[in-house]
């Protein structure tokens, strides 16, 4: 059982750092969503330890961001697949893309993301559910939820 | 100087995690978001180490994400408040929320994000800067960019 570190955090920030702050876990699920699936195919793209590779991975099995599946009998060999769960990640990822596009690539990006047909870039965007609207910080009123109650009533 | 674990990674998600990839460094950055600013409030809502906290917020001067503010003479105090910068990792941040509000609050989110006036929910967005559509993984061509060609041409 890996150490929790931000168990006294009621966030869900926290939370979702528990699962995939570890150090390599979001290359592992960004390698996931470039196609790779095999041990090996992610121990070329990632060149670290195999052990680690391995503990990561096995990690994100447990938590059910990817699934494991058989895919050769003899020898036995395994590929890893992104979930439902694992899939609903796309949007912490297209927010780091575009911070390092930003601010962390004085040559320009590294890759484009285009929309297919249209041939629009992908952006990501904070906004509001009802009026459509794009939403800053001070745009936003952060109130108690039903997490935190339950909580302070346990 | 602190190890930088990703530099062979030509890959914005790898260079946005050498800047806020170390552990409590996000929640350091949520905090500030949080109009958390000064050592001792850092300190009381996350529950580190003392010299850990230091090094995360020297850290995140020198990249220009927070900047340091002397707010009293004697004795001198300083308070730490994000930069331009550092306001743009506001979609990183709520797309964590929204996925630990998901998929890690069993009870309902901790906290919920509401638009003043209209009252709607804040939601994070993957979507074509062109056409408006929520775009996901498979609506998207990954094509090298300028940032790859550079490094490629050296």
């Amino acid at each position: 059982m890996l150490r929790r570190d931000y168990d006294t955090q009621v966030c869900s920030i926290a939370r979702t750092l528990e699962v995939i702050g570890e150090r390599w876990t979001i290359l592992i699920i960004r390698d996931t969503f470039n196609g790779i699936r095999r041990f090996e195919d992610f121990q070329r793209s990632l060149g670290i330890a195999r052990n680690v590779l391995s503990a990561r991975l096995q990690r994100l099995v447990n938590e059910g961001i990817l699934e494991k599946r058989l895919y050769e009998e003899r020898p036995r060999r395994y590929e890893y697949r992104l979930t439902e769960k694992g899939k609903d990640l796309f949007p912490v990822l297209m927010a780091l893309v575009r911070f390092g596009d930003r601010h962390r690539a004085p040559d320009g990006p590294p890759y484009r993301y285009f929309h297919r047909g249209c041939g629009g870039e992908a952006t990501t965007r904070v906004c509001c559910d009802r009026c459509g609207a794009d939403v800053g910080p001070r745009d936003l009123s952060k109130e108690p939820g039903p997490g935190l109650s339950e909580r302070r009533a346990a």
